[in-house]
C-alpha cells in the first residue's frame, strides 16, 4: 500500500435520492478522519462545477458534527447535481475538457476523487480514471453508487433504493386502504418510476408478505405489455372484488417497442439521450374507462419517490453513510478505477446483514441490472415472493428528520 | 338535560382523510365510557350501509384499547365510506328511504347518531335530524366535521386539514430541494387538491415563515387565473433564478369560468354533481414549454394528500380524536341537529390552543368557507404571512404509525 497525501474532492451527480446526502456525509466523515487527506472540497453541481472551479471547502463547515447528522436526513443533493457527460476520446472537446480537469486537480492538489452517482455518473468515473492513469497524474478515483432505480450491476442493491422502496410500499398501503372505502366499481392505476427496470414498481407489492394489502396487478418493463392481457387480468380481478389497484412502471412498452405512455410523452430528451416519459398511468386510465365504462383514476407518485426524506429506511440511510465512509478507506488503501458495492451477507441464519466491497468500474459503467426472471410470475402480471423477500430487509427501520414548529429542518450550504 | 338511554351508531362519509379514524376512535372511546349508551354500532360505508343494515358491533372489538391506538394512525375510513346523498322532500324515494332508516333505528334501539364527514355529509346530518324531529323519533343527531379541504364554515379549521397541510408543506420542501440541484432553466408546477378553495395549496408555502424554502408562485381558485399574468410572473422569477416552482390548486379557472385543467378533465361527475378535475398542472406544463421553450414538469400530489398517514400532524390527530369524544359528551347533554366545531383560543400569549363547541347544522350544511381576501396577496400570485401564521400551528408535532419489519401496521375490521 502506497501512502498518497493530498486533498480530496467529492461530488454528487444524476437524479437526487433521499439517501445521497447520507453518502456525502459518509465520505466527509471518512475524509475528516484520514491523516493522508488534507482538505476535503465539494464540487457544486458535480463535474460541471469542477470544470468551473466552483469548489467549496467542507472541513470548517462540518467540524460541527451536528451538521453531518442534519445532512444525513436532508433531501436531494446538498452540493447540487448535474447531468453532464464527459466527452468521448474522439469528441473535439476531449482534450480541452480533461486538460481543464487536471489543471483544477493540480491547483487544488486533489489526490482523491469521490463521485456519488448512478449508472451515467459511473461513466464519468470510468473516463476520468482512464485519463488520469494515461497522463500519469497519480490519484485515486472511486465511484460511490446511488440511485433509487437499483439498476447498477455488481452491487446487491444501490444506496437510495431502500428509501424509495419504503416510501413506495408505504404509500401504496395507504392508497390501497383509501381506494377500499367505496363499494363502487373502480380501477386505480399507480404509476411508479422505472424507465427500463421494475425494481421500484416491485416494491409496491411488499404488503403481501407482511400481512398488509397489495396491488392486484403489477407490471414491470422487463415484460412486454399487452393491452389484451391487461383487460383480461382486470376482468379476473372484477370477478372477485369491485376495486382494482394496479401498479405500473413508467417505462412499460408494447411488443412493437412503443411506450404505453407515448401518447402523453413530454418530448424532453436528457443529455444521455433518455426520453422523459410521462403518462403510462394516464394512458391506461383512459383505456380502462373506454373499455369498462367504470370509474378509472391514475396516480403518479412522481418526484416524492426520490426525495421523500420524511420517511427514510434506516437500513438504507445507515448503509448509504457506511458505503461513503468505506469509499474513503478503500481509496486510502490504494483502490482506484473502482466503484463501491454492497454485498448481502448472513442469509443463512435469516438475519440480513451487509458488507462493503469494490469492483472494477469497467465492468459496471453503462450497464443495467434488470429484475431477474424468477422475481416475476409466469403470467407477467405480478412479482414473486422471492422478489419481495429480497426487497423487504432494505426497507427495515425508520429514520425521521428533526422538526421545529411542525416543519422539517434540513442542512443547506446557503446557510 | 334529559337523560336518553339507548344505543349509538357512528359512520364515516365522503373522501377519507389521514385523521378521520382518529375521530372515529374519539367517538368510540366516548361511547364506551357513557353509561347512557348501551352498544355502539358502526355503519359500513356510511348511510349506505345503514340502509342495508350492514352494522358492526364495536364494543367487543375495542375493549382492547391498543386497537383504538392503532386505529388512530390508520389511513382512510376504517368503516368504509360512501358518497350517497339522502333524497330531498320532493324526491319520489324520500318516504321509502327515511322510513327504512327509522325502522333500522327502532330495530337496533339507536338513540345516538354520529356522522363524521365533510360538507356533503353535513347535508345528511341536516336531513336526518329534520326527519327524526318531524316524525317524533327521539334521538340525538350530531355531525363531526372532517375534510382535508378546510372549507366548512363555523369551525376555525376542519379535522383532517392539519395532516394534509403538513404532508403538503413537507413534500413541497422536498420538491423545492430536489428541483434546486440543477442549474438549468426549468419550471415545476405542483398541483394540489382544492376544487373551490385554496386552503391546501396555501399550506405549500409554509416554509416561508419557518426558515425553509417556498414556491415562487402560489395560485388559489379564489382568484381568477390569467395565462398572461402567469407568464409575466414566470418572467419575473426567471430574472432572479433559473428554477421556478409553482403551486396551483386543481380548481383554477379562467375569467370565462372554464377550468384551467379542462383539456385533461376526466369527465367523471360524482353524486353531488362535482366534476372530477385532473390536469391543471399538466395544462400549465404544456403552456410553459410552448411559451418559454424550457424544461417544464408537473407533479400532482394526488391521493397521498388525503391518506398519507406516515406523516401525521400531532395537533390534528389529537384534535380529531378530541372532537369525536366531545361529540359524544355534547349528545349526552342534549345536543342534536348540530355539528361540532373547533374554536381557536389563547392567541393573546402567542401559544395556540383550541376548544370544542357545536353549531346549528342549518347554518353549516352546503356552504363553503373560502380563503379570505387578506390571506392572498394583491397580485393574486401568493399567500400572505397572515395566512401562513393561521396554518402553522395546525401542522405542529409529529405522530407516526407503528412499523414492523419496516412496514406500517394498521387497524382493519377484516382482521
Amino acid at each position: 500500500m502506497t501512502v498518497l497525501n493530498g486533498n480530496a474532492v467529492v461530488g454528487q451527480s444524476g437524479g437526487p435520492t433521499a439517501a445521497i446526502n447520507a453518502t456525502l456525509a459518509g465520505v466527509i466523515s471518512g475524509a475528516l478522519k484520514a491523516k493522508e487527506i488534507g482538505k476535503i472540497y465539494g464540487m457544486r453541481n458535480g463535474i460541471e462545477g469542477l470544470l468551473e472551479e466552483r469548489l467549496i471547502e467542507l472541513d470548517g463547515i462540518f467540524s460541527d458534527k451536528s451538521k453531518l447528522k442534519t445532512l444525513m436526513t436532508t433531501p436531494a443533493a446538498a452540493l447540487g447535481s448535474c447531468r453532464k457527460k464527459l466527452p468521448e476520446k474522439n469528441d473535439y472537446s476531449y482534450a480541452a475538457v480533461f486538460d481543464k480537469i487536471i489543471k483544477v486537480f493540480r491547483k487544488y492538489d486533489i489526490k482523491y476523487f469521490f463521485y456519488i452517482g448512478g449508472n451515467d455518473s459511473m461513466d464519468t468515473v470510468k473516463k476520468l480514471s482512464e485519463y488520469t492513469d494515461e497522463c500519469g497524474y497519480e490519484m485515486r478515483v472511486v465511484g460511490v453508487p446511488k440511485t433509487i432505480d437499483n439498476d447498477i450491476i455488481g452491487t446487491d442493491h444501490t444506496p437510495g433504493y431502500g428509501c424509495a422502496a419504503k416510501y413506495i410500499a408505504t404509500t401504496m398501503q395507504e392508497i390501497l386502504y383509501d381506494t377500499d372505502v367505496y363499494t363502487t366499481k373502480a380501477v386505480t392505476v399507480v404509476e411508479l418510476m422505472g424507465r427500463d427496470t421494475g425494481w421500484l414498481t416491485a416494491a409496491s407489492a411488499l404488503g403481501r408478505i407482511c400481512g398488509g394489502k397489495s396491488p392486484d396487478l403489477v407490471y414491470l418493463p422487463e415484460r412486454v405489455f399487452s393491452m389484451e392481457n391487461f383487460f383480461h387480468d382486470i376482468v379476473t380481478v372484477f370477478s372477485r372484488k369491485p376495486n382494482a389497484v394496479v401498479a405500473v412502471s413508467e417505462g412499460l412498452r408494447f411488443e412493437d417497442g412503443r411506450y404505453v405512455g407515448e401518447g402523453a410523452q413530454s418530448g424532453n430528451v436528457d443529455a444521455f439521450g433518455h426520453r422523459a416519459l410521462s403518462g403510462t398511468g394516464k394512458s391506461l386510465e383512459i383505456a380502462l374507462r373506454e373499455r369498462f365504462g367504470c370509474k378509472a383514476r391514475s396516480v403518479e407518485l412522481n418526484l416524492p419517490q426520490r426525495c421523500a426524506s420524511h420517511l427514510l429506511s434506516a437500513c438504507d440511510i445507515n448503509e448509504s453513510f457506511g458505503v461513503g465512509n468505506a469509499a474513503v478507506s478503500a481509496a486510502l488503501q490504494g483502490v482506484s478505477r473502482e466503484m463501491m458495492v454492497i454485498l448481502r451477507d448472513g442469509e443463512d441464519d435469516g438475519e440480513y446483514s451487509s458488507l462493503f466491497g469494490h469492483m472494477d468500474i469497467e465492468l459496471i459503467a453503462n450497464k443495467t441490472k434488470y429484475v431477474p426472471d424468477n422475481f416475476i410470475n409466469q403470467q407477467g402480471n405480478n412479482v414473486t415472493d422471492k422478489c419481495l423477500e429480497y426487497i423487504l430487509p432494505l426497507v427495515n427501520g425508520e429514520i425521521y428528520p428533526a422538526y421545529k414548529k411542525g416543519m422539517p429542518e434540513y442542512f443547506t450550504f446557503d446557510m
